[in-house]
């Protein structure tokens, strides 16, 4: 069968073709390069005219067409581009990074190779302090002299779990029983593969700031570095929308809008129906975490709840 | 091999066990009822506490956790429920519906079969108008003297063809051929099977303002009437989180707070550099997208803008 | 942060450029064309050599080595390129197309815009006659007399309901309501995009003998057009080892190793206790789908089993 | 709005239902247990019926059906039944469990929580040889002597491990930080649910004797102990259609047909031009790993090929 003429340019983007295949270094040893992409802003904004035909006639432009669906989580005209990455990773950074479902993935096996023969290690400077009001987070560095002794501790640590595991090898243990004591940052690289709405969806969870900090390293790269040289108006639509909005559930949309006309008695019988406001013995209200989160946003936005007067 | 005692009784919900297998009735000749359903509110619960271990103790109860996860989008607890329906409904809902790849379906063959002896009708007072402002939307009726002749055509079109139909099988041709001038609106059932979390995000779509009145009518009976009797828990902070939230992008956020310092100035500066305030030649501001959502949520929230004085 | 420089060609296929963007032909109104794609066989080999790294030495080449992997169904790698379509294609076939929920879809809204003016015609040597033993398929083609007043028939009724269709539309109804009517043939328009491993189970489903003849055009030309242009050498491995192989159970491996050896009254021993031997009351084995099912294989291997003399 | 009656009792398996919550052991410290499930045998009948509709009738009885569905890979109908385990796994062997994208998953957090005191120790006499011929596998147990020597490197190895985590942890390194040197064989704990079309697609893969032993005994467990009493019949035809199968490729099954036929010069010209035969400076044909494959295949069912004479 004979095709019919309407020949069309394959879509490339220069900024981004610039840097195909070089590694951007990421922690001590690990790194980031794009190996191929499908798609540019402009695939995104031909997709959502097909769904939406004339109807994306109002809108002006592209960069205000893309802005538009990110602001109301149109989503799928995203999954019409594709990255795909080469990275090289603390395997302990990979269990996180793997549990995002929606990628396609070629991680190096070392059940067939021998594994890589290197493990992320901690600079004197690095070591961060368990915090305390955040179960899964770290609040600042170590003092120094206990890093110093804490990154000699895990050198020797770290040499004497490979010559373990090079004495098994040596020995004929099986590589993929041999591997069994490897500290969990071993370095493993992989071929990865996402659209990219479910990558922004990943940037999101992951440059987040509660996100672990060597994960958000590499989303940080991948985001700063590779996606705003891609996808320049999807980055920045994606940086205003997703990156400090703020929201209000509708609870506290109905107490702000109590407030914004001034009805402040309105406002406290709200707040004290859905159970924001008791009193504790000492005075003073009693903590609520729903009610200090919603005291925390009216500070960012210089506004105070009547019942912090 | 021998298990270790340690037995558990398989969750049920009393509420949702007393509907199971009950047809709720959607549009003239639809329905949906429920066949099975895995987990409850305790699931979710269970699943997140599994994740985030100790650090959960710090909330309270279930219902604060679960708020918390919903409020936070921690979402992968929700994933451990699933409910499974039957439904009957027309096949143009239905090709917005199976738009949601998470789901498992089985659908009645129309080539094994003959197809279901039935097409949606619209009564004289459902015809509804053709939106201006909203390319894909309705707003309010036709009126009644023009929906009669309306519905009498089309039952006069349904039956010519379902005429058209059955002759086509009395003389042989294939089931699969036969039905490919069968109305968009002829009904179809299926099984249909999804996770909490995915059919949470379902709903947030179907039920919205914006989705079709056919479809809004049976997302509107899975929420209320299944789901709020399933995981109540989940389903009172789903209305909250959800529906009447209401979200500010980062520039608005930045809009927002100066207008909260009381320096109209910057507030009005910023806009003007955002691009939202650029002077018509009768007067007042040039239209903008954006600018007007932005005023709307204001006006929600009885307040408004500097500009708007 | 500067990337370390070794840079990397991006991967094209010049047999499949030359061909970007022409639309190839399907049924009375349809196409496929090619707009994007990502990815070619060297893709496939570069993911599955850093799974594999050294143990793939030992398969002399590219080919080889895809061969083996498709073979073995090592299927990630496959999902490293990706493709992505314009088509157009009636409803009826878009309906089963769509439950492929791997892939990415943007879809033309009959909400946004009035539907496309074009419905399938069916010509007078295309109707196809109902298969009596396979109660989804057709077999044949109707008489050509009866053919033609078929199709003068579905003219007049698309007409009809066409001039209906445009009736409402002239008198205010909404699109969306507008449409209910419309046949199921009615021709849509996507984007559709899909990785490759997905893309070959889509193949092997509905390039298949099975599947309804329609939607089996549209695979056909995605298949043999597109896909052998674009990786030949997976196309090459998937025509050897999805089409035209033949599978036996483990009951059927059992009773042909006996047959092997030489053993009937073995084979004939394990065939009965399996319960395919039941001898009917005129004489002759009761019929039985599998065993029915085995002889069908087996006759394609010019062998005949043990019962069958 | 009010349901209609036609009441259902909801499914459930009295043979799973009794070692509900029950821990099978797995390793030296791990466990497999059902927390719950959705669906049974009848279940996934159910589902095929309304999608074949009167088509099924000709299938006698629900074991037949649900035969005939696996044998012809009809696999939605699978997907309505779910199961929801909670597993205790050795990281290494869970990272090749993750990699199945289509189960929901909660897992203990090292972030939230300190690290399960227990890594998976190995036996003296559990050692187990690299294989040569397969460079994935392993092949027979390390000489006991040996083993042992392994094993108390091994132990006073974690222990040194164990001691270097509780010593950060202590002076107050971030449990997300301190974690990184664990062995990769630390036990973790997980929910984890999946729909029985992808279980099956696991278990084959992970109860093949090419998975790694660890993977391969939970597998093990869930497809003997839990699969094959909660739905018998699905779990007696999985057996049947996919352990002990014997493929076919297109070429291999016109060789065979040749040879059926007794043409064994047309077999031999046949495998002759795929270039299976090629003759080796030492006499006989150098090595193919195709042929071989197809040879290894032959000899299982009692058979030769022409050329192996």
């Amino acid at each position: 069968m004979e095709p019919q003429a309407e020949k069309l340019p394959r879509p490339h983007v220069p900024t981004l073709d610039e840097i195909l295949g070089e590694s951007f270094p990421v922690l001590d040893d690990g790194f980031v390069r794009v190996v191929d992409y499908m798609g540019d802003d402009a695939a995104v904004v031909q997709a959502a005219r097909v769904s939406y035909g004339a109807g994306t006639k109002k809108v002006s432009d592209d960069r205000g067409l893309i802005r538009y669906l990110l602001r109301h989580r149109h989503t799928t005209p995203f999954e019409m581009c594709s990255l795909k990455l080469h990275i090289r990773v603390p395997m302990d950074a990979w269990r996180q990074w793997i549990r995002h479902r929606t990628a396609s993935v070629n991680e190096t096996s070392t059940r067939y190779s021998v594994a890589i023969d290197a493990a992320q290690r901690t600079a004197p400077d690095q070591w961060r302090i368990q915090a305390v009001n955040n179960k899964q987070g770290s609040d600042g560095a170590i003092d120094e002299d206990l890093g110093t002794k804490l990154t000699a501790e895990e050198a020797d640590l770290q040499d004497r779990i490979r010559t373990v595991y090079n004495g098994r090898l040596e020995q004929g243990v099986a590589r993929e029983q041999a591997r069994k004591d490897l500290p969990l940052c071993t370095y493993t690289e992989a071929y990865w593969k996402m659209d990219l709405h479910n990558l922004l969806h990943f940037l999101s969870l992951r440059m987040d700031s509660h996100a672990q900090k060597e994960i958000r390293d590499y989303a940080t790269v991948i985001g700063r570095e590779i996606v705003a040289r891609w996808v320049p108006a999807v980055w920045e639509a994606f940086e205003d929308y997703r990156f400090g909005a703020t929201h209000f559930s509708r609870l506290e949309t109905d107490v702000l809008a109590a407030m914004g006309a001034g009805d402040m008695d309105h406002a406290m019988a709200m707040a004290r129906e859905i159970g924001w406001l008791k009193e504790s013995k000492k005075g003073g209200w009693l903590r609520h975490r729903e009610r200090q989160e919603f005291e925390e946003k009216l500070q960012a936005l210089n506004m105070r709840a009547p019942w912090q007067d």
